[in-house]
């Protein structure tokens, strides 16, 4: 047996997945990151928990490297976080070099929506596909491309920040700097606000009485609402649908890809924002007309958009494949 | 030495040129497309023409092959044209198999967009880079992308179209069947629709006149009153450059290229449009903000947006570099 450790360093939890080559999860450890307490502190909490796993497993196969999805821009030139909101005093910093050096073994930092989208890829929505686009709706929107089964880094690794798309030129203020981008119409966050915007207008007593009593009035409280009927609520997740189609649209045109998927923790109301998604698709879309599922015959290549299936693993599962996928890459290189 | 035959087969006209290995050009021919003759007399003036120019150079060097640039999407896995607007009737019908079959040559046929896409990465604006991302601003909008050096078809071949891009979700109806699509901003008949709209509304006096004077009211018209300082005209192409530059904004922060090129007929109001689409970019990309060339140090990696080189030869050049690259990448598979 071969095996990588996968870490999923979110702004809440830090979870280390050890995974074999065939991807079965051997053992999967959730800490909180304690992210006030600094830098070194999350770091040296991660080294030990993956020294704690490997050791584990040391006797039973071989590590193969780590991967570690962070939520920012990593700078895969220098594999350093260029920019992470979530992550204050990570930004330059060489973490990958450092958790190296710490623990003695190859190390790739990888953007979180990436490895998301490289975990799909290998064993969720994606797996009979080479290249797939997807969309992250979680806290924000995340995105990540994945061409020829390897994940799409661009000139610099900053590739799939699809979630700063614009969707609407006059719109919300991001906190990219832009304004009306994918993230503020997509996101949990975006749809926390726009019920609320609702309540503000007084477009729902429902919403405005759950938004009184529920100090964490969520997400999931909106979709509740939707799916009880009420009105407000269920616009709110026709707007997250028609932004979604929107940009789905303008990467079905540019892209022509086989495969876009759509995940996150916001994708649990996919029957409140996929049909409207699918409608605005159809119309932004000819491409997406002429090869939809139900506009081509059996056999011939169509446009799946569809929902990711491993959830809230995806990420770990993919940062887990990524030592593997280097691996294999220089065996191949090695054989010319 | 070897030469190949690019064809630019537009609405309006039939170009055929002969290019040598370097991108020398050895001959251009140009032809009056006389598409409502029907697709049987566009193809036989079209292989005649070829005819004549290969028996010239048939002497001198060996044909590589023959590349066609075609407006309209181009299913690669049949060779057919799958819908073009300008040319009626073509619509499915296996075009490149009768060229071939009537000039015993291998043909290659390629969306127009894409052709000058290529066209700028072999000679132009794109020589020094590997993946560029193209807008050529036409009568309509065009787009394609150059990956690895080769066109990007995505599954089926329709990859590229960004011009059908959303800028605003709720804007002008466009002939693909959306509205508010990049085209319906940035294209030299928007120009001309939006400067009839100022003109409707009272906005300019200058506009007025030309365009009761002026029976061919074109987007030049529109340019020379911008930069005589009509506020009305220079509005059109603010409009312009903020839709560029919107559109721009989304594929840097999806793509990360080292640089998109801006070409076609508008390009030539460069001065008019760019500073709202830089002004925009920088808006709505913080990957562009993070990568400008006034943002990098000497030597790091940036993303260069730039106007196109070649001008209307960039598809010419493109459509028969394509047989080149097709007989390079045969040869380097038969190596291994």
């Amino acid at each position: 047996m071969s095996y990588s450790i996968g870490v999923d360093l979110g702004g809440t939890n830090l979870r280390i997945a050890a995974v074999d080559e065939n991807g079965t999860l051997l053992e999967k450890v959730t800490l909180g990151t304690q992210v006030q307490r600094g830098r070194e502190f999350v770091i040296s909490e991660m080294t030990s928990a993956i020294q704690s796993v490997t050791e584990k497993y040391s006797a039973r196969g071989e590590l193969v490297g780590i991967g570690i999805g962070v939520p920012g821009f990593i700078d895969m030139d220098t594999g350093t976080v260029r920019e992470s909101p979530n992550l204050p005093g990570w930004a330059d910093y060489p973490v990958h070099q450092d958790i190296e050096r710490r623990l003695g073994t190859k190390v790739i930092l990888e953007n979180d929506a990436n490895a998301a989208a490289m975990g799909e890829k290998w064993l969720g929505a994606g797996r009979d596909v080479n290249d797939l686009c997807m969309f992250t709706l979680g806290t924000g929107v995340g995105g990540g491309i994945i061409h020829n089964g390897r994940v799409w880094h661009g000139m610099k690794g900053f590739a799939g920040e699809m979630g700063h798309s614009t969707v609407q030129p006059e719109g919300h203020a991001c906190g990219c700097g832009s304004h009306g981008c994918l993230e503020q119409y997509a996101s949990a966050t975006a749809i926390v606000r726009m019920a609320k915007e609702a309540v503000a207008k007084g477009m729902s007593d429902a919403m405005a009485n759950a938004s009184r009593l529920d100090v964490e009035f969520s997400s999931k409280v909106v979709y509740q609402l939707a799916i009880q009927g009420d009105k407000a609520a269920q616009e709110v997740f026709d707007t997250v649908g028609r932004s979604i189609g929107i940009t789905l649209g303008t990467f079905v045109n540019a892209l022509n890809f086989p495969m876009y998927v759509i995940g996150g923790g916001v994708v649990s109301a996919w029957d409140a924002f996929s049909p409207a998604m699918f409608d605005e698709l159809r119309v932004r879309s000819f491409i997406y007309r002429i090869t939809a599922p139900e506009a081509v015959k059996a056999g011939d290549k169509r446009t799946i958009v569809t929902r990711a299936l491993l959830g809230s693993d995806a990420g770990l599962f993919g940062a887990a494949r990524l030592p593997m996928l280097l691996a294999e890459d220089r065996a191949s290189r090695a054989t010319y």
